[in-house]
């Protein structure tokens, strides 16, 4: 996995002026914890999918994960100076390198599918994989979901953190498990389990991370903690308390457990998961 | 064309937030040429495409390069307060809002063409235009192009103005033309002579960008002008001079129409828009 993220965007597969590979590859490799193409690679599994033909898509998602991340550190957006403890990519390279490093991450993500072996073999599932991520990602999936995250509070009606949640982390995660399920090529049922799995793994790791940020440290998020509240951004922990929030998370962790009820011992590395986001420190 | 442009992104396809939406759709309205758009539907139509069928392709050509109008414009890249007379996106709706438009055309240009009636329909050239458009305009085309282009001159060697060119602006024209044609179903040899037709007339309308950027006036422009010689960087006509610019041009003009030596008089209207593109004023 970790070769593959930048095996796909190797000078013999693409010719990338040196200062924006930098700065690309600088963002990919700064240690996350690839849940999101684990998470396709670990449905599409379940379901009988060939884990080397769906790494281009597993890749893929990965290269959108951490677009959204240079972006929404911009200064402009959420300036945030340190991401996984390291300077952001625009400290590091600078603005108009960190906006184009997610331009070209968010781009490639499309070509490094559209040029698979899958889109050669099944072009079918593999069209239906590309729209699902663009869906999810899009103005009315993640893209929409910073938007409005963005928007300070008292301005109309803040949306409810869930709703924010659902669109900026819910759905990539969502699109991820359910593009597992197209590419390993199982039934429409299955498809709509596994995506709603990962829309609610989704919401319990967003939440989880609200959770954190309030408990955690510097050194444990490799981040700013403790910002959220004072920056007036609804979270929901500052929606519904602690303790509350707690509650909910357990709830998720069964909601994502049920969402599998159609699949048997081979969705026990996805049930895994839902244990590990639960319980993750970090 | 008009209407498919915001229809795609309609409210029954895509739930937008509210400020995004006014963001996207203030910059996709605001009066571009679509020259992208009309030659990927005057290429298809060429070889027997279905210029319905193609339009979400034609339209996600056009929600690219309006993406890249969009970040181009940021202070921390061109810094430009004008586009086509009017304020540029992160004037009229701030620099957070213009990055987020931008993220988000890209991202639907590929959710458009991969909810498209032909990627149901023949998902194997649906795929294919998908990762030829993706390579153009990402980190080895367009994006690639960008950042070549911020670099200022004297850091090592400058890339010649041509070859900027070519990965800025002929590579998205060249996959538009190239995209017609695998969407009108024609052979490869013809695919590849659009293809290099719409990358000569690529470097054309560059060239002729800049020539009117030396001579127009800001009326005609509809933005600054003269500004490229000032801020130092290398343009064709700085590089060659007025009078071998223009004989260059002249040149590339008879190259694009060679290029369509394969066809017959249903490429017309591809020959026209080199004369188009040549003797434009804007």
């Amino acid at each position: 996995m970790e070769d593959s993220l930048l095996r796909f965007l190797s000078p013999d597969r693409c010719d990338i002026p040196g200062r924006l590979r930098e700065a690309m590859e600088y963002s990919l490799t700064s240690g996350g914890k690839r849940i999101r193409p684990v998470l396709l690679l670990s449905a599409g599994g379940a379901v009988g999918g060939d884990e080397k033909e769906m790494l281009p898509f597993a890749c893929a998602v990965e290269y959108i994960h951490t677009y959204s991340l240079i972006h929404d550190d911009l200064p402009a957006m959420d300036d945030d100076d340190f991401r996984r403890g390291q300077p952001s990519c625009h400290k590091a390279f600078g603005e108009a390198e960190a906006i184009l490093a997610g331009d070209a991450l968010l781009t490639e993500a499309f070509r490094v599918m559209g040029e698979s072996r899958i889109a050669e073999r099944d072009p079918g599932s593999a069209v239906r994989a590309m729209a699902m991520l663009a869906r999810a990602s899009g103005a009315c999936g993640m893209a929409g979901g910073q938007m409005m995250d963005l928007r300070p509070p008292g301005d109309g009606v803040s949306p409810a953190a869930e709703e924010i949640a659902l669109r900026k982390t819910a759905a990539l995660l969502s699109a991820a498990a359910g593009m597992g399920g197209v590419l390993g090529g199982c039934d429409e049922p299955r498809v709509e389990s596994l995506a709603r799995y990962g829309r609610t793994l989704g919401i319990l790791f967003q939440l989880v991370d609200d959770i954190l940020d309030e408990t955690g440290s510097f050194e444990e998020m490799g981040k700013r903690v403790g910002k959220d509240p004072g920056r007036g951004k609804v979270t929901c922990v500052s929606e519904m308390g602690m303790e509350a929030a707690v509650r909910k998370s357990e709830e998720l962790g069964r909601e994502a457990i049920a969402a599998l009820s159609l699949f048997g011992p081979e969705a026990d590395t996805l049930r895994g998961i839902v244990r590990l986001v639960a319980v993750r420190r970090s």
